[in-house]
Order: structure tokens, then C-alpha cells, then sequence
């Protein structure tokens, strides 16, 4: 084998041993690096304000008086317009956040521990649907709902955990794709798991009970509440494959709502980007295609891992919700990424697809290759500031990300004799 | 279409229609008639005491106990030689139980209302797995769990199920057939979504905090735990279709160790017996089939209303825990079912079959036409008393209960013209 195919099994290897744990609820302002009040994480490649799209900088309007910084939208627009914010992309600092990704100075994360090599990974909580941050709305229901999660669910959740002990997330994860989760767009069986390791030590921590109640209602009122633990899972197994030299599988990719990035093992801490495709999906009543916005956030994690919509085959009660035609057509998508991967989870199991794992370790050469574009479930938000959550769908990764990678690898990492 | 086809078709369409909601949890002894200490309530179709298997054996000898009619399994077997203990079975009364079905006086019951015909049924909390007494275990543990159950786990249940009001069993049901549950043998993803309906209100009325954490740890430890609920919910749309003119729908299969039971919509209480046959499946480590008690239990309930083994291709990660062999094999247990059947449930769906659904109703005609005999899944207990679970597998229905019962149907009820 090749020098190119040495490192690429060893990505796949490190991907597939990867064994992330949820090991503590930290704050942003403890443990990332620099973090101050007017330092802004978002999701996807770096960006800068003026060419944020819609449901991104409503995030950051909100953000900003999330943290207190001042009281009004124009206000915010203004500290932006002045430049007292900062902004850096989350995969800078170890984090992800779906959708617009915000990661602020006082907001609580789950850090996810990869037990096989050591490293971690961070994700902000779930705030549930509709109308939520993490989509661009930002009325004061908003802020109030992440306050909450800031000072009563979080420290409630650090406790239980401190009680209970980790929770690993890759026995989690296996069980719920034999659940039929995706665990991009459907995280039922996920969140249902979860809600079953944590209550018992929440009702052992929580004194006051109506706190309970309201931490109990949260967390099993939310389908998606799994999500954000899995981009973390996902984050802390794609940094493990960071930087093998010869490598090229994909360690990340993500998008900030107005380009696509894409980075690449062998290739360090280089984004290729192209332009966010437009997800093909169902809109929720009262909208169309016309108020999405393109593809945005972090979650595309997801499928660098091997989940998401490389797991659609084993996950078939998703494709309704995502606009596919049928459980054949989910069993082709995740046959389809097999192709453009350099192997199969031998953990990550499809009962449906008769045991088959997920397809793991994007090749950047077979994506050229095939021309199979590496297939992401996701939410559709509105393309304006402040609305909120409209659709989910089917989205493409854009090809130029991979044809750019691939011609940057061939000139700066291959010797003469291995090029392609 | 001729008498038969008609009511046939009726049978499928209330079977269909059925809509079981947990109302309530009530006390064998407030709502079952003629209850007393000396009446015990059993899985299968009637039988006595010296025609009893061994772990049916096991769990009276428990009961008695349980009730605190005498301290050891001697004076309770005495007790039971001289008469005085009265033998009936669940099914008599409204009730179905799991493997020995145990249905004692002090016991609570999860009452069920089928919303669409305005009946009741009711079944035993699942008391988790193991040495529990459905499996004929009756230890001081196992009597142990069951008083816990009686005297902290339903009064807290009771009084959540207050606060919240009742639970849709069938919306529950059909989401977790979405999620791989067959919800025979495998419950996990309906266990888990019970969880998240009944835990915010156990919080809200359980004021002290020790008692809170063993409920929360005992109904978030058993992936079994809805079995009883389904039992239940498919028990009140079961009896929706008793006693059908011209019916030949199957409206109750059950097995109490030694005997199979089947009973027919359009032939009133008669039961149609013959030997329980052994299942085949898996056998926990250190057990094999020698151990095992043929077939036992209540719960072919399931099957008789269209989910457990009929529901396989909907659940292929149940296969490997039954013993069968691959997801496909799965679907040909469900497209085998599908020709015993009058109907295909219309939200009973299942993504991983292209959202078809589950079959429902058995024609005893077809059976005995097609040779193809109802397929169960179920636990395996061990053949003696006071051991419990040794496996899990798949077993038939056998063939006599059908011809004995077409037999019985050609000559009591079919007019001249329509026999066959």
C-alpha cells in the first residue's frame, strides 16, 4: 500500500476507536482559550460580519445581549459596526454548535472526553425547537430560555453528573442508530436513552422541586436534545484523525450559512470553501424554499464522523422528515457515502441494513473520484435575522470544497511519485 | 363478499380503529370481581393445579406468599393441595399477565381504556428481569420487589398519572415501532418514551427525594418495561372483536406452560388448545434448552393484535436477541404473517418495511389454508420452579388450535350454504 493509503486506515482506525464520553458541564468562560464577554464562537469557516447571512447575525444581535453587553438589537449593531466583538469559528477552540453555533463567555457546554486518545471536545446545550438561537431568533423568550439553561439546567446537570459518573456516548449512539436515529435530524431514541442515564441522579440533586419539574419537562419535551452531544462525540473522534500526514480524509466540515468548508487530515488547518448549497427539503406550514437560507452550522460533524446522513439507511423513519421519497431511497444515500469512505464502523451498527456499519472517513479522492458529494441531513433556517427554525432537508456538500482540497494536497503534500 | 368476509372485515377495522390510552392505576382488588386473597389469576387458558408447569408452580407458590398467607413455599403448596387457593385465568377477567401472569389481590394494575369502544384491560407492572416471579422465580427478593411495587412505585404512579392525566398508548406504540421496538421482546425505545411521559410528573408529586431516585432508577433500568402497557393496550383492542357472528378472526392467543389457547371472535369463550410448543432462540451463558419451560404467558396478546413476532420486520435489531438470523429473515416473518391476516394496520407503520404496516387479525382460515402458523416471540423460563429467565426466543402457535377451532366453527356456526 501506498503512503496515502496507510494514512488513510489509520485515520479510519482512529475514527472507529474513537470512544467519546460525556464527562463534564463546564462554562465557556473556564476553559476556552481567550474567552471574554465580547468574544463571539460561530459555526463554519472563519467569516466576517459583513458576510454573515441573516439567521447568523441574528444570532450574534442576541448573543451579544445574552451577555449583557446592551439592550437592543441596534445597540449590538453597533458594538459589531465599532468592532468591540470578536469573532473566531468554534472549530478553532475545540468547540461546535449547530445552525449559527453560538458559543458565548457564560454559556454552559457539555465537554465530551475521546477515552481513546485523549482529547476533548466541546457543544453548547439544545435550547429545543422553533423559535431558538441557534436558528437566528433572538426575542427575549429567547435569551430568557438560554439563561435558564445557563443558571438553573446546567448546574443541575453538573451535579447529576458528578453523581452518576460519566456518561458514554458511544454505547449511547450505538443504541440509538439500532433505534433508527440518524442522530442529525432525528434524535429521538438518543434523547429518550439520555433522559434515562441522567433522571435518576437529577432527581437525586435537585432540592427544590419545582426546579425539577422544570428540568424534567425540558429534557424529555425535546427530540432533538441528543443533538448537541452527538456533534460533540463526533468533534472529539474527527480531531483525533487531525494532521496524519498523507491523509485524505476529512477531519471537518461545516458551514457558516454563507460559505462551506471543508478540511482535510493531511492538510492541517487549511478550510476549502465553496458556496452553501440551498438544502432540498420540507418546510415547515406557511413557508417555502423561498425563506430558507443556505446550509449552515456545525453539525456537519456529524457526517465527517459517519452519522447523520451517512446513517439515513439505518435510520429509515427520518426520510419522511427530510423530504426522501423512501426507506429504499435511505438505504441508497448511505450505500452511496460507503463508496466515497475508506470503511465501515465496526461498532455503529444498522440492524436494518443487516448489521452493516456506518460508512466512516470521507476520502477526499473518492469524492472526486465518483463524484458522490458527501450527503448532510440538516435543519433549514430563515434566511432572515430573528425568525427561526422553517424546514429540514437534504443538503450536498459542494464539490469545489473537495476538486480545491484535493489539488492543494496533490501540490503541497504528495511526492512526486505518489501524485495523483 | 359472504357472512364470513363481512365480519372478517369488521373484526380488522375495530382492531384497527382501537385507540388504548392508560387511564389509571387501580388495585386487583378494587376492580376485579369476586377478588380475594385465595383467588390468584394465571397466564393461559384455564388449568389445575396438578397440570401445571413448573415455573407456574413457582410463581403461585410465590403469590401465595406474597399475599401473606404463610411464610414458606410447603404451607403454601399445602395450602394449595387442600383447595383452598381458587385458580382462574387473566384472561377471564379483563386481564392478561407476561409468562405466569400472575394476578394476585394486592397487586396493582395499569388500567387501560380502548377510547374507541369504551373497554377495559388490565395487567401487572413489569417487576424487571431475572429472578422475577413472571418467570417463576419466587424468592424473598422477588416477593420483596413486588410488596415495593405495590406499596411506593404505583401510589406514586397513581398519583402522577393524575397530575398529567392519561398516556396514548397508541401514539407511544407507534412511535416506537418506528424505532425497531416489535414491543414483544424488545421494548426498549416504547420504555424510553414512557419515561420521558411519566417523569416530570413523578417529580411533581413525589416529595421525598429517596423514593423519587428508586422509582427514577427502577423505571429507567428495565427495557422492558412498557411490555405490560402493550399487553394491556393490545388486550383492550382484542376483546373489541369478541364475539363476531361468522367471525373467524382470532381474538386472543395465550399459553399458561402446558397448554396453547386460542380463542375466535365468532366462537364466543371456547378456548382451542393443544400442547405448548418449546421455543427456539438464544439461552443466557451457562443455560441451554434442556432448561427451558415450553412456551407461557399472556403476552402472545401482542401477536394477536399484530405486533411482537408479527411486527419482526419492523424490529430488525430484535432479531439476533431471538435468535433469528438476519434483518431479511425478519421481513419474511412479517410478509409470512401478512397472509394469515385479514389487514395491514393503518398506523401501526413500520419505516424500515417502506412504512407498511404491521399485519392484524388472524384468520384461522387462512392458517389452516396457508400452514403458515402465527409466529411469537418470546421468553424462555426455566422449566423448574423458583429460577426465572434462561433465554429468549421464537415460538409457533400450533396448528390443532387452528383446525380444532375451524373444525368447531364449520359445524356450530356456518350456515349450510357457507361452510367450507
Amino acid at each position: 500500500m501506498g503512503l496515502i493509503d496507510n494514512a488513510n486506515r489509520e485515520a479510519f482506525k482512529r475514527l472507529d476507536k474513537s470512544n467519546p464520553e460525556l464527562t463534564g458541564i463546564v462554562y465557556a468562560k473556564d476553559v476556552l482559550p481567550e474567552m471574554d464577554k465580547y468574544t463571539i464562537g460561530h459555526a463554519g469557516p472563519p467569516i466576517k460580519w459583513e458576510d454573515m447571512c441573516g439567521p447568523l447575525k441574528g444570532a450574534v444581535l442576541g448573543a451579544i445581549r445574552y451577555e449583557g453587553l446592551c439592550e437592543t438589537d441596534v445597540e449590538a449593531g453597533v458594538m459589531v459596526e465599532s468592532g468591540k466583538i470578536k469573532f473566531r469559528h468554534n472549530h478553532s477552540v475545540d468547540c461546535v454548535g449547530p445552525m449559527t453555533g453560538m458559543i458565548t463567555y457564560s454559556m454552559p457546554l457539555f465537554e465530551v472526553s475521546n477515552l481513546a486518545f485523549g482529547n476533548k471536545a466541546y457543544c453548547s446545550f439544545n435550547e429545543g425547537l422553533g423559535k431558538v438561537m441557534r436558528f437566528g431568533a433572538n426575542g427575549p423568550e429567547v435569551i430568557k430560555r438560554l439563561k435558564w439553561i445557563e443558571e438553573e439546567l446546567a448546574p443541575a446537570f453538573k451535579k447529576a453528573l458528578d453523581r452518576r459518573g460519566p456518561v458514554n456516548l458511544k454505547v449511547l449512539m450505538t443504541k440509538a442508530l439500532a433505534m433508527g436515529d440518524e442522530m442529525h435530524q432525528r434524535n429521538t431514541a438518543a434523547s429518550s436513552l439520555f433522559v434515562r442515564e441522567i433522571a435518576p441522579a437529577l432527581a437525586a440533586v435537585t432540592d427544590n422541586k419545582e426546579s425539577l419539574v422544570r428540568i424534567m419537562e425540558f429534557i424529555t419535551g425535546n427530540d432533538q436534545f441528543f443533538l448537541n452531544l452527538a456533534m460533540a462525540a463526533c468533534k472529539s473522534a474527527a480531531d483525533a484523525i487531525k494532521n496524519i500526514p498523507y491523509c485524505t480524509i476529512v477531519s471537518a466540515m461545516s458551514r457558516n450559512g454563507t460559505k462551506f468548508g471543508v478540511k482535510v487530515s493531511g492538510l492541517g488547518d487549511a478550510w476549502f470553501e465553496a458556496d452553501c448549497l440551498m438544502p432540498k427539503g420540507l418546510y415547515f406550514p406557511g413557508f417555502t424554499a423561498e425563506d430558507g437560507n443556505p446550509d449552515i452550522g456545525d453539525s456537519a460533524i456529524c457526517e465527517t464522523y459517519g452519522i447523520g446522513g451517512f446513517a439515513m439507511g439505518g435510520a429509515p423513519a427520518v426520510v419522511r422528515f427530510v423530504g426522501a421519497q423512501s426507506a429504499a431511497e435511505a438505504v441508497e444515500f448511505t450505500n452511496d457515502m460507503m463508496e466515497i469512505c475508506e470503511g465501515a464502523s465496526s461498532q455503529l451498527l444498522m440492524p436494518s441494513m443487516d448489521f452493516q456499519g456506518v460508512p466512516s472517513g470521507i476520502d477526499i479522492r473518492k469524492v472526486v473520484e465518483t463524484g458522490l458529494l458527501p450527503v448532510i441531513n440538516t435543519g433549514i433556517a430563515h434566511k432572515e435575522a430573528g425568525v427561526g427554525q422553517v424546514g429540514a432537508g437534504i443538503v450536498r456538500a459542494p464539490m469545489d470544497c473537495f476538486t480545491d482540497a484535493l489539488a492543494a494536497f496533490a501540490k503541497k503534500v504528495l511526492p512526486e511519485e505518489e501524485q495523483i
